[in-house]
């Protein structure tokens, strides 16, 4: 049964599945063979052959540059920082934004040894100081954490004496949001950045 | 985005997947494309190709007949009876059944309308009384759920004229629990201590 045990082995590195569940999973995909199995296999493969990243911005496509670096009717003079592409994908599902981004691959983390030469960060700089196609503003969509915070303001610090405007998305209570579960730190940063109404 | 778009949608069929963590196991296998996407898409195929279903037992393997029905040192006179080929495979590793199988690919139901003619049972009854290979002994081991226990009554009731003796595994197996699940340590003792009914 090597064939078997060899898709076992590969399946169990997949995120979030031990040995036990790849052997389930393998089985549920030996019953479904030609409903699931095979054409996974095969999308697998073309995607992976198909699949390009954008070297201008990082993102995952068909095309390189991508359909949002190439779109004409998207603002080119605003950029939004992600970290990740799932963080881009999230951001494109708001449907609320309409410039370009710029993927940088992970923050800033002086305990794990991640300096800026390690993102995506100076490509950042070019593409913001290229005269050719001028940035009017970078937009700081990272996460709300010590690290995301870091990276912000480094990159906030390396455009300080450019005409760029460095934004970040508001920080405070998320929709829905039961007051008595948020934890404290949100709640005072929401209360210090009240607004009128 | 066609082609990943498409990945995903097939990825959320997965048991246990949905469309976000389907997205997340996406983008986790573009990174890591040459050492675990191209991989596992190939091993899925020549799994999907190479596996084959035992005609005689039901087991899964790159034979058929497969390696435990042709195995010379296993023990034809026995036959152990179980619901699906990961409940073998659970059995196979407690290394304390040295005897053939039959997969009856599930259990009986009179709720989901499931009749002896929609599993593996005539094919069971053949089996065990072909007079060129005899069978002594029928061991059930199927689930301690109500339908677990019907079918291995059904099968018990077929056989009762016949000479070969039908045991189950031990009560140790608790109530309402899967084979799969069980530990090795419990699943033997269970085999050790197999009653007659």
């Amino acid at each position: 049964m090597d064939s078997l045990e060899t898709l076992i082995k590969l399946m169990s590195k997949l995120p979030g599945l031990g040995p036990r569940s790849a052997r389930r999973l393998a089985l549920h995909l030996l019953k479904k063979k030609d409903v699931l199995m095979i054409p996974l296999g095969e999308q697998m493969l073309a995607t992976a052959e198909n699949i390009k990243t954008c070297t201008t911005c990082g993102n995952l496509g068909l095309n390189d540059p991508c359909i949002i670096c190439t779109d004409p009717k998207r603002d080119a003079t605003k950029i939004c920082i992600v970290e990740d592409v799932d963080d881009l994908w999230a951001m494109e599902r708001t449907n609320a934004y309409k410039g370009r981004y710029h993927v940088t691959g992970g923050t800033l983390s002086a305990l794990d040894g991640i300096r800026p030469e390690d993102l995506k960060i100076p490509q950042l700089l070019t593409r913001v100081l290229n005269k050719a196609s001028p940035v009017s503003e970078v937009i700081l969509a990272l996460s709300a954490t010590v690290d995301g915070q870091a990276t912000g303001f480094y990159i906030g610090d390396q455009l300080k004496d450019t005409p760029v405007s460095v934004s970040r998305l508001a920080q405070g209570i998320p929709i829905g949001g039961e007051l008595d579960y948020l934890d404290d730190g949100t709640l005072t940063l929401a209360l210090q950045s009240r607004q009128n109404i």
